[in-house]
């Protein structure tokens, strides 16, 4: 049978990859009268008094919407809210596997950003968090900061964030095996996107190094008329060098790649231009810009992709997990930046230093400690800042 | 501890009534790699080529959404979305426990009918239907009607729909008891509003009598000025005989009294009144609107209260989880009149004639075969109408 086949056999055999349990026994008459009325008025009435009292009495402490308008689904594009739905049941067996969290898919039948807020935001009540997934650029910058402003839940676009945070902290960790201090690289980033766009912001903001974005038109300068606006934002503070031309060009002198673009883009040749002991992230999936066998040639010292069949791969199952289960208990109203930080060095220090080399830069994705390291120092975190509710 | 205590300390130890659990194992990368990506590109693509698919590949073929705005729940009133959730969360409690089909609640933070239906027509892609629940009289006629337009799933209002379909399988047994053929009965209803008016229309339907509704003005009439648009509706097919006056008025020679209004309205001398062997179906709870005892010393012949503590409960829960188990089995894309009429029959059916007599005339809540019985009388007669698309 092959992977296709084998796939939908496992999918129609699941008959759904989530399901909706009871966790209260209904044994008795007594029984409901407890679970259902007349008992449920009583915490009924105490919500009402006290709305927070919902996370003690629902499943709203411990759960998670998973929002999607099937406009971005994987590399296939837009499919669509029903078939967008086994991604984001998947997405929900990841949440609850890799950290407890509940999650439920909601796909919402509408492409247009104001319809799409409302929406989320009048069901919002039943959940503890949004994770947006999937969602095309750019509707999806404006579709998380619009819903964050108007909710006081956590709303996490995971395909932004959760592919910044495993990389810085991929990052972090590669620059401590090449021997180069955070800081003092330069980083280039091809493709400047949704997650491009992402990155370089963590990468600023935790001062890893200094950026230039590459996109499909070349180097993104100030001024570009190529720009959209978030890559005009980003141009007045990425490519401070004032640097023209296209990747080869950006890559010339630079210590680190990374790739959230097209395949095969980069070339040994491209590597050998880039500082000593480069360092190359290249995640196109599932076949990346340059294999890590033609990056090593090419002189490449650390090699990261998104694929699992090689070493270093940066997979968000790492952050997301641990990022809305550290968030929930400690009811953090939303997940910042300095949030995302910690939970990238926790990421980074779940690799033992005695342990840390070019082919471990990174946790597996089964390596199941990772997600409470990460919960433990985004709640820390939100306790600094003092928006713990919790 | 009290009842209230119980209540809130069992609610704080469930810590939710429902989870959303894993149905895929995932202890490999290559059950992620089935279960998520790469695999599950496969069922993506087939549903966006195929929607229906949708129900092979994804939890949806079980899947309701239990939909409320908290403005009518229970007999708290206008409560709000988060604090109806215990009731949301305990009723997709019941369709699991005893239909077997998942639920998940969602509340909505707005009263205008144009926004809910929009936010449940939105994301409706992603359940196989829709249960109304707890929202107010006379915005729930709107709300369902216009919902079952633009959705093809079904759309159903339990506290309309259940009770009537409840309240008709009590009566068809309850006739059988008294002796008195279907049709042949003159049927009182007091409480004219969403509950009264669904149960009026299906007795009318089923041809099990003729009808008197009573709201608190009185008598409804054709032409009475307090008639609110669904009432008006309403009078042309009721009070044939053009009665005017009140409850006790009403209720002088009538067979069966039905109740779905406020405790204590109706007295033993009132029975006296009403025709021989009558059937009285006081469902105010908790206190209903004449307790069996009074109502037996007045010489009713049968009583069925909304209480579990008294004989011939009329409970929702025999309706709503086979319902809907028996539509989406068959994939209808509505709940028509004709199936709610199935269920009802179902629901009396499972009486076994032997067993029938004036102290029991209905299952009981924790009869779980009640559920099937329903479903398949549900499903048959989708088929029967064409309807059924699995």
């Amino acid at each position: 049978m092959d992977r296709r086949q084998q796939a939908l056999e496992a999918h129609k055999k699941w008959q759904g990859k989530i399901e909706v349990t009871s966790r209260a026994k209904l044994e008795t008459m007594a029984d409901l009268a407890v679970a259902y009325t007349p008992g449920v008025a009583e915490p009924c009435k105490e919500i009402e008094k006290e709305e927070d009292l919902s996370y003690t009495y629902t499943r709203r402490g411990n759960l998670v919407a998973v929002v999607t308008d099937g406009t971005a689904v994987l590399g296939l594009g837009d499919i669509g809210p029903a078939a967008g739905m086994p991604v984001m049941e998947g997405k929900c067996v990841l949440f609850k596997e890799f950290g407890g969290v509940d999650a439920f898919p909601i796909c919402i039948d509408s492409k247009d950003p104001d319809e799409i807020v409302r929406t989320v935001q009048l069901i919002s009540k039943s959940f503890g968090g949004i994770n947006l997934e999937d969602i095309s650029a750019p509707r999806c910058f404006e579709i998380e900061r619009r819903l964050q402003e108007v909710c006081d839940i956590p709303v996490f676009h995971d395909d932004q964030h959760g592919t910044a945070i495993v990389l810085s902290a991929a990052l972090i960790n590669a620059l401590k095996v090449v021997g180069k201090p955070e800081g003092s690289v330069r980083v280039v980033i091809n493709g400047a996107g949704a997650a491009g766009i992402s990155i370089a912001r963590l990468i600023l903001q935790m001062k890893l190094g200094s950026v230039t974005l590459v996109d499909r038109f070349g180097i993104v300068y100030d001024g570009a008329p190529e720009n959209n606006p978030a890559q005009a934002e980003m141009a007045k503070v990425t490519n401070l060098e004032g640097r023209r031309g296209g990747l080869a060009e950006a890559l010339q002198g630079a210590d680190v790649f990374v790739g959230v673009s097209r395949p095969g883009l980069v070339t040994a040749e491209m590597v050998r231009a880039m500082a000593e002991r480069p360092i190359l992230f290249p995640m196109a999936n599932p076949t990346p810009e340059i294999f890590p066998e033609e990056a090593k040639a090419g002189g490449a010292a650390v090699v990261g992709t998104g694929r699992s069949d090689y070493p270093n791969q940066v997979n968000n199952i790492l952050a997301f997990p641990g990022i809305f289960k550290g968030a929930l208990a400690v009811r953090a109203p939303r997940i910042t930046d300095s949030m995302k930080e910690a939970a990238a060095r926790g990421i980074a220090a779940a690799v033992p230093l005695e342990e840390l080399c070019a082919d471990h830069i990174l946790p597996t994705a089964f390596d199941r400690g990772v997600a409470d390291i990460v919960a433990k120092a985004v709640a820390d975190e939100a306790v600094r800042l003092g928006i713990a509710r919790a």
